[in-house]
């Protein structure tokens, strides 16, 4: 967060004229975006097409650790997981809201921080800011993005659409988020032990970066289109495969087989797995926060999609009464279990 | 929140049981809502019309006190603040979503209360549910909703559409959900003093009501739809009536004469502020959180605005250079301010 140097207080500006600040470069990029922040609400015009809309809520503490997260990464990040929503249905991302909830601990240079990271977002993905709401808050920082976006009828996935024999894909590799994860978080505690000891990022630039600054898989649907491809089913990795897959299974009353070998995961994650003694299949099944495409195509297009960078298939949908199990190397088969979030777990 | 008899912590269900249960009872009123709650993103077809979308962030400790607060009305709340941001686009709301950050002093049963109010809401307003977001919070309750509304282009009000002439108008009375507040606060006090005196709120129901559970402003807008009248400029009222009007002077580049004396205060609200030694009037012009629809219309409606039930003329829009003032009933002009909330100011 700012230094002290340059830090002006919230309360300096007050709430309009910080709204005005912090949304003064909004600009829209889309004709859908008739008016954007200003008035009780915005106004969008899909002029024909059908609408989605998906939301995510990060909390400081649970989602993230302003320790390590830069806060710029941070608002790119918060945008980004709200826009693989979207993509996760095969439509294209339109417009956003963000709201926040502030603590008097950030001052104005840290939300023009977190807003840099938002805008970068926009312009990379193409989406107009067009609304949101700023409070206080006596708990850290509250974000949450509302993203829409637009389709044709046709155009859209669901998660329910999987068939049986359809090949299951993936885009990208599994895992690395979450190593990216242990790692600051390993390292955080040496740090916390010994404030001399510098951490030891060198060499984990990749891992680090799917962590803090994930993308969202925009070009592989839009190569997908180009190939006249279009997935039965699709959902975007946000709490890892098992859980992803286990949604399409239920969704759409069908049964899969994932194999082990077949899992895309990255060798700095097979490394720092290693160095850390995390399995780093467990990782890619459950660790979440890859931000990737778990979608299903008919058969048909084994070949096409054999030929994709950076879609991997990894397993077939089969009847429901089969079950939804993964299938480990030497032939034995594991029943696939939905984690979701442990938090709510008892401690 | 749920005695301890009948509590199902959050994590015997964990988070996927936990949204199938909260969600089960959305149901769809609406032809627009192709998707609801149960992929990536809810889908919406507005069929030809324009989309308004607005958000608004609620935080336990900032903009609500469990120990005086229904959770059940809170839920309603949360929804209907919303809904009154569409309302004063003079459009209809349609879908919603709702973001929960739940700290574990939360139980099931708690949660089965907020949608209670949640979907009675809906109910009443005719908006469906179609998504949201479930997360842990360790710092209690965090409620963020997005609604969703449609219009016809042609019947859009904005902000900055008010002209020289226009009458300012206000629906219902101001004042009476901070006064609302102010009793709820001065009871806590009390009981936290002496934990044996019983809360003094016989004879308040009013006043509690518009704090605790109000209503947007839908059906004057039928009844001007009705009467032909369009307003050429609108706002809601949810920080005081001082900082709305300044927000439509100033979008409208336009000022106004406010009439003190023209300010519909209710009954229960003057007595109360008299007992407890508040000015009414500031009230009505600071207090915020009324939720009444702000408006300006062309002057040759007056006769047909006079005669409206729960419409009260309280000014008129004047020329930029003259300002925005308010009038006292001697006739001395005082500035209007706006003040935004007061949280962010230093302690």
């Amino acid at each position: 967060m700012s230094d002290k140097s340059t830090r002006t207080e919230l309360h300096e500006l007050g709430e309009f004229r910080l709204i005005d600040h912090l949304t003064q470069k909004a600009k829209s990029n889309n004709a859908s975006t008739i008016l954007g922040v200003g008035d009780d609400a915005a106004i969008i015009d899909p002029t024909g097409k059908k609408m989605v809309v998906t939301t995510d809520l990060l909390l400081e503490g649970v989602h993230f650790d302003l320790t390590y997260f830069p806060i710029r990464h941070l608002g790119y990040k918060a945008v980004v997981v709200n826009l693989s929503d979207v993509y996760a249905m095969n439509a294209t991302p339109k417009q956003i809201t963000v709201s926040l909830g502030i603590s008097k601990r950030f001052c104005v240079e840290d939300l023009d921080e977190l807003y840099s990271g938002i805008y970068l977002a926009c312009e990379k993905y193409g989406v107009d800011l067009v609304g949101g709401d700023t409070s206080t808050s006596y708990t850290g920082l509250t974000i949450s993005v509302t993203a829409i976006g637009e389709a044709n009828e046709n155009e859209l996935c669901y998660r329910s659409g999987a068939k049986i024999n359809d090949l299951v894909c993936v885009t990208g590799n599994l895992g690395a988020a979450y190593l990216g994860l242990q790692l600051l978080e390993r390292e955080k505690k040496v740090f916390e032990g010994n404030p001399n000891v510098k951490p030891q990022f060198v060499g984990w630039d990749y891992i680090l970066e799917r962590f803090l600054k994930p993308e969202a898989r925009k070009s592989i649907l839009e190569t997908l289109r180009e190939l006249g491809i279009k997935p039965n089913a699709m959902i975007d990795i946000s709490d890892g495969l098992s859980s992803e897959a286990m949604h399409i299974c239920k969704s759409s009353k069908a049964g899969c087989r994932i194999y082990l070998e077949k899992l895309p995961i990255d060798q700095q994650t097979f490394k720092i797995a290693e160095e850390m003694g995390i399995d780093a299949i467990v990782a890619a099944l459950n660790g979440g926060e890859d931000y990737e495409l778990l979608f299903t195509v008919p058969i048909e297009f084994h070949e096409k999609i054999l030929a994709l960078e950076g879609v991997s298939v990894i397993g077939h949908i089969t009847d429901e009464s089969t079950g939804a199990f993964l299938v480990t190397p030497d032939g034995n088969e594991i029943q696939l279990k939905a984690q979701g979030w442990n938090a709510m777990k008892k401690e």
